[in-house]
C-alpha cells in the first residue's frame, strides 16, 4: 500500500471553509445552526460523495459518511472533529481532524487498498460551547451522556427550536449510538498548545484527555442610578463578579501546576449602560486539569470566594454548574497503532496529554478512542492567527490513514 | 389666575408613553432614534397640537412646542426633558418633565392667562448616553458644546447616520440656540434618589448639578484557548478590568464623602465565549461629584490603578475620555420664581443638589436655569420599579406652571 496526502487540495479546502464564516477573514466564527454553518455542512457533503461516501446526518446534525469496508457488517473504525468555530477563532481547529480525517480516506482509496471494517468520517454538531453553553454537546448525545431536553442557548430558546429550524427532525431519542458501534475511534486535531512546536516534534499521540468544568455564575445585586445611587446603599453586581473573577485566576494559581487553568470568558452585564449600577452580571467560568481531584479543589475555592463575596457585598451568587466531566483515558490498542503508523513513515511522535475539550472525551466511553495532535504556530488556538503548516496537516493525515488501514484490516 | 392640573391625564400620558418599549412592562427601552422613539415622539405630537401648540424640530430631533405670548419676539420661558430611557429602565425619568410641562401649559391655557412671552416646551435627544455613549448629546449641541461630526455608537456608526434613518434630515450647524433665545429654562424631573421622600418634603429646587465625568477604558491582552494556554503565558484582558473595575469602587469610597460616586456600567468581553481568554475588555466608567476637584482626584487614583494593572499584567490599557463636565449653578432668579410658586401653593421644598446627570447642565450656559425635583419612591430610578405618585408629579406640574406664569409675565 503507497499512501499519498493531496497537501495543497487539503489547503484549498481548509481555504473554501474558511469562507463560510461570520466574521471578516482572517477571523472565522461559524456558530452550529447558523447560516454560515449550514453552507459549511453543504461544502462537506459534496466533498463527501465527491468521494463515495454514503452521507447521513442525524436528529442534531451529527454528520456520518461512510466507506465501506468489505465487511461492512463489523463495527466501523471512525475519524473526525468539527467544524463549528467560535466568535472570531481561527481557520484549523475542529476542521483539520474533518478535512484531513476525508482526505485520509481519500489516500487509502487512491492506494487501491480494501478495508474488512467500514470507515467513517464522523462531524459532531456543535463542539463549541458558543450557542448551547455546552461543549461536545453532539458528541456527548451520541455517547448517550447528555438529556437533549435540556440543552437550551443563553435566552432560553431550546436544541429542539434550534435544529428543526436548521432542518434536523428525527428522533432525538434515537441519537444514542449503541455499544460498540465502532471498533475504533481516531481524531486528528491542531495541539492548541505550544509543546510540539518548542520540542521540533511533528506528532503528538494523546494518551489522556483533561478534565474540564464550566460553571456559570448568576449574581444578583441591586440597580439604580449611577449618578444617584450613594455608595453605601450598592450592591453592585459587577463589583462582586469582578472579585469572583478574580478568585478564579488567584485559585488556578494556587495549584502550583502547570497544568491546572482558570477562566472567566463571559461577563454579561445587566443592564448595562455607563450611567446604571449594574443590577446582573452572568459570568461563565471554566477549569481544566488532568487531575480530577485538583481540579475539584480548585472549584471549591472558587465556591467558597462566591459565598464570601454574597456575604460581604449582600449580592446573591448563584453557581450552576453547566458540566463537570470526568477526564478520559485513551485506549492502548489505538494509541499503539498510531505509534506504529508514525515509526513506519519514520515521523517522530511524543505521547502527550489533551488539555483541550474534544469530542474525543464523549467517543472514549463507547468506543476504543485516541487522538492525533500536529503543532501549530505559537501554540495559539480559538484566535484569527491560529496557523498549522501544510506539511504538518499532511503529515497528520499521512499517519491518521496508516493507524486506520491497520485498525480497520484487524 | 387657578391653575387645575389634571393628575389623571398625566398618569394617562405617562402609561401610554410606557407602551412605547423595547422591553416589556413594567420595563421601558426607548434608545434615541429607535422605532419606539419614533413613536413615542408622534404620541408627543399629537398632544402637543391638541393643545395648539406649533412644533419644530431640529436637525437631530429636538423638539420645540411652543404657545405663542402676547409678545411673540420676547425670549420664551421654557420647560421640558426628555423622552429616551436606557434599557430596562422605568416610565418617570425625564417623561415626568415633558408630560407634566406640557400639562403645566395646558394648565395655564385653561387658566385663561395670556403671558406677554411665550412658553416652550423642550425634548431633548438622547439624555441617555445609551446609544452614543455621551449623555445630553441633543441639549448640549443646543448649547453649542459638542461637535457633532464627533458622536458615533460604539460600532462606530456616526450620529449622521442614525438621524438621517430616523428621518431629520437638516442642517446641523444650525441646532446650536443664539445667546438670549430663552429668558428662563425650568427642568421638572424625578429626584433620582431618596432624599425628599426620606425628609417627607414634596418638593426639592436645585441649586446646583454635580459633575459627571465619564471614560471608555479598552484593555488589550492576549487571547487563546481557554485549555491550553498556560496560566503564566497569560495577558488575560477580564482579569485586567476586574481589577481597575475594583479600583472605580475603591477610589469613590475613599473620598470619605457621600457625594462621590463611581460605578463600571459596562463591561464588552471579547471574543466572549467560555473556553476563551478574554483578548479584550471594554470598560465604560461614571464618576460624579459635586465637588470638580475632589471627582478629579478619584479620576486621578483610577488612571494610576490602570497604569499599575497594565505593567503588572502586560495588558495595554487606553483610557478615553467621553466627557468631563464642570459642575452648574441654577440661576437665582429662576430658582426664587420656583421658590414662591411653591409658596404660594402652600407646598413645602428644600434647596438640593442634583448628582444625576441632567439636560439642564447644558441648557444653563445659555439660559437662566433651574430645576424641580419631585420625590420618587425609594429614590429608586433607572430601573423597572421607578415609581413617582400621580400627586407628586401633579404638585410639581402646579408648581412648574406658577413659576413659568410669573416668569413669562416678567
Amino acid at each position: 500500500m503507497t499512501l499519498a496526502i493531496d497537501t495543497d487540495r487539503i489547503v484549498a479546502e481548509l481555504e473554501t471553509l474558511a469562507g463560510f464564516s461570520d466574521a471578516p477573514a482572517p477571523a472565522v466564527t461559524r456558530v452550529v445552526y447558523s447560516e454560515q454553518d449550514r453552507r459549511a455542512r453543504e461544502y462537506l457533503k459534496s466533498l463527501c460523495s465527491a468521494a463515495g461516501l454514503r452521507v447521513r446526518e442525524d436528529a442534531v446534525g451529527n454528520l456520518f459518511a461512510r466507506w465501506e469496508g468489505t465487511e461492512p457488517n463489523l463495527p466501523a473504525i471512525a475519524t473526525g472533529s468539527h467544524l463549528d468555530a467560535i466568535p472570531h477563532a481561527g481557520r484549523y481547529d475542529g476542521t483539520v481532524g474533518v478535512l484531513g480525517g476525508l482526505e485520509a480516506i481519500r489516500a487509502l482509496q487512491r492506494s487501491g487498498i480494501k478495508t474488512r471494517r467500514s470507515i467513517e468520517l464522523l462531524v459532531f454538531s456543535a463542539e463549541e460551547p458558543t450557542r448551547f453553553g455546552i461543549g461536545c454537546f453532539g458528541s456527548r448525545l451520541l455517547a448517550g451522556c447528555l438529556d437533549a431536553s435540556t440543552v437550551r442557548d443563553k435566552d432560553g430558546k431550546s436544541l429542539d427550536e434550534w435544529r428543526t429550524a436548521a432542518g434536523f427532525h428525527g428522533d432525538l431519542a434515537r441519537v444514542a449510538l449503541p455499544a460498540g458501534a465502532y471498533a475504533a475511534f481516531v481524531e486528528l486535531h491542531i495541539e492548541q498548545g505550544p509543546l510540539l512546536e518548542a520540542a521540533g516534534i511533528p506528532l503528538g499521540i494523546v494518551t489522556a484527555i483533561a478534565a474540564p468544568a464550566s460553571w456559570r455564575i448568576s449574581i444578583e445585586g441591586k440597580g439604580g442610578h449611577a449618578g444617584a445611587m450613594l455608595m453605601r446603599d450598592r450592591q453592585d453586581a459587577f463589583c462582586a463578579a469582578a472579585e469572583i473573577g478574580l478568585s478564579v485566576e488567584l485559585a488556578a494559581r494556587s495549584t502550583g501546576s502547570e497544568d491546572t487553568v482558570g477562566t472567566v470568558g463571559v461577563c454579561d452585564v445587566f443592564p448595562g449602560a455607563v450611567n446604571s449600577v449594574p443590577m446582573r452580571v452572568r459570568l461563565e467560568v471554566d477549569v481544566r486539569d488532568i487531575d480530577g481531584a485538583r481540579r475539584d479543589g480548585v472549584l471549591a475555592r472558587i465556591r467558597q470566594a462566591c459565598d464570601d463575596t454574597a456575604a460581604r457585598r449582600g449580592t446573591r451568587v448563584l453557581i450552576e454548574e453547566i458540566n463537570a466531566d470526568a477526564p478520559a483515558q485513551c485506549d492502548a490498542m489505538v494509541v499503539e497503532a498510531l505509534a506504529l503508523a508514525a515509526s513506519a513513515h519514520g515521523l517522530r511522535f511524543q505521547e502527550m496529554v489533551s488539555r483541550a475539550y474534544h469530542d474525543s472525551l464523549f467517543l472514549s466511553r463507547i468506543a476504543p478512542t485516541a487522538m492525533l495532535f500536529i503543532p501549530c504556530r505559537g501554540g495559539v488556538s480559538h484566535r484569527p492567527d491560529e496557523y498549522a503548516a501544510p506539511e504538518a496537516i499532511a503529515a497528520g493525515a499521512l499517519v491518521l490513514a496508516e493507524a486506520m488501514a491497520a485498525l480497520a484490516t484487524g
